[in-house]
C-alpha cells in the first residue's frame, strides 16, 4: 500500500472492498482502458479491480496516465493467471456480454444484477462483475464461470461498447442505487429558504394594489382571471424568502418609476 | 449525409432526431473525448450532437478516430458560437454538473432527467442536456440557461468524471429506460424449452428409485428431508428439457457403473 494517496485514506480496501464488488478485467489489451476504467470504479465508490493476464503486462504507465490520480484503484490492483483464479474467493459472479450465448443461464439487466449484489454484500457475501477483452469480449469458458448474464442494453445495430463504458455502467448502478433514497429536491429546499405563503401572498397583495393603480386591471369582468393566473404564475416558481423580497423591491421600482412617467 | 454508412441508414437524423434529446458539449477541450462521446450515444440510439465552439476547431481528426466509426454521429454534429445558439431550438434543457450551484433550481438525478425528457419528446417536444469543458465543466451563465441541473451520483472524494462517461449516463438512462419493459429472463425461457414439472418428477423419481437401490436413502427418518432437498436443488436449477434428459442419462450411467462396482 506504499504511496496511497493519503486523502484518500478512508477508502482503503480494508474497509471498503469487503461490501462493494470486484471488477474483473479478463485479458484487456490497452492500459488506457485498464486506467479509465479504475477512474470511473472511483468515481462510483468500488476499489477492488482484479486483471487476469493484462496484454501489456503490470504495472502500466499508460493505465496510470489515464486513471486521472485513482492511486488507490491502481495500486491494490491484483493479477491472476486466470479467471478461476481471479474469482477463487467471490460467491456472486456475473459476466458482462453483449452477444447472447448458448448457454442456459439468467440474463439479467445491470440494473436487477447490481440490486441482487447489494443484498448479497450487504449480509456478508462477495460478489464481482466480469468483462472480456476489447476485441472478442468474454469467452464461452469465462461465462460458463458465472452465475448469470449480465447485458447492457445497446443500438443493436453499433453495441461495441468501449471497456471503461462498460465497467462505469456497473459503478453508475452501483451509486445510484446507493444513493437511491436520496431527495434531490429536498437539498434545493435545505439550501434555500422558501418563501412561505404569507410572505407570497404579501407580495402578491403589493402587486396588485400597483396594478391597480397603473390601470392594468380596470377591466372588471377579467380581474379576477388575470390575478389568478399571475398568482399561479409565481406560486408555481417556488419562490424563496430572498427572491420574494428581490421582487417586491421590483414592483415597488417599477411603480415609482410609472409614476415618474405619468408625471412626464 | 455524404459518406454515411448506409447499413446505419435506418438511423438517419430526420427520423431519429425528433424524438430523442441533443447532447451539446460546451467548449470541449479533447478530440478524443468527444470522439468517445459520440460512440457512447450511437452505442445508446442517441444521434444528434451538437459542439459550442469546440477548442481545436471541427471536423477533428482525433474524435473520428475515437468515435469507433460512429460516423453517422460524428458527420452530422453541427457546431455553434455560443451556447444560446445550440439550444434554441430546444424547449427543454438539463444542464450536468457535480458541483453544486448557488442558483435557485430544481436539481434532479439523470434517471428523473431522461424520465422527463421521454414523456416530453414523446409529445412532440425537443429536449437537449449540456456538458462542460473537461477541465471546469459548465460556467454559471449555461447553467442559468437550462431548466433544471441534472446531477450525476458520484464518490464526493473522487468527482471527476470524464466527458465521455458523463455522456454516457445520459445514453445509458434513455436507451434503459426505452428497454425497461423487456423482460431479460422471458428471452432465456423463448430460447430454451423448460423442462415441465412432470418431466422433472419423473427424473426425480429415477433419481430417487436408483438412489433407494444404493443405500444413499436408508436412514428413514431423514429419507423425506434429503428427498425434499434434493428436489428444491433441482426446481431451483430451472432446468430446459433437454437438461432433464442429459441428466436422465446421468443418473443412467451413473447407477449402471455403480452396479458394476458392486459386482466386482
Amino acid at each position: 500500500m506504499a504511496g496511497t494517496n493519503s486523502t484518500l485514506n478512508h477508502l482503503t480496501p480494508s474497509k471498503k472492498n469487503k461490501k462493494t464488488p470486484s471488477i474483473i478485467l479478463i485479458e484487456p489489451q490497452l492500459g488506457v482502458n485498464i486506467g479509465m476504467a479504475a477512474r470511473a470504479m472511483l468515481n462510483c465508490n468500488l476499489t477492488d479491480l482484479r486483471l487476469v493476464s493484462p496484454r501489456d503486462g503490470w504495472p502500466n504507465d499508460e493505465a496510470i496516465a489515464a486513471s486521472a490520480d485513482a492511486s488507490i484503484v491502481i495500486e491494490n490492483t491484483r493479477v491472476y493467471q486466470t479467471t478461476h483464479d481471479a474469482i477463487a474467493d467471490l460467491e456472486l459472479v456475473f459476466a458482462t456480454t453483449a452477444r447472447s450465448r448458448d448457454m442456459v443461464k439468467r440474463t439479467i439487466s445491470p440494473g436487477a444484477a447490481i440490486s441482487e449484489v447489494s443484498s448479497f454484500v450487504k449480509t456478508g457475501g462477495k460478489a464481482g462483475v466480469l468483462f472480456g477483452r476489447e476485441s472478442k469480449g468474454l469467452k464461452n469458458n469465462d461465462v460458463a464461470l458465472a452465475d448469470a448474464i449480465l447485458s447492457i442494453p445497446l443500438n443493436p445495430s453499433f453495441s461495441s461498447l468501449n471497456l471503461a463504458q462498460a465497467v462505469y455502467t456497473i459503478g453508475y448502478e452501483w451509486i445510484s442505487q446507493k444513493k437511491k433514497g436520496i431527495n434531490y429536491k429536498k437539498d434545493f429546499i435545505k439550501k434555500f429558504q422558501p418563501a412561505n405563503k404569507q410572505n407570497l401572498t404579501q407580495m402578491l397583495n403589493h402587486l396588485e394594489q400597483e396594478l391597480d393603480k397603473s390601470g392594468f386591471l380596470r377591466n372588471q369582468e377579467k380581474r379576477p382571471s388575470m390575478l389568478r393566473n399571475l398568482q399561479n404564475m409565481f406560486v408555481r416558481a417556488q419562490l424563496t424568502e430572498q427572491e420574494v423580497r428581490t421582487f417586491r423591491g421590483v414592483i415597488k421600482a417599477l411603480a415609482s418609476s410609472n409614476k415618474n412617467y405619468k408625471k412626464n
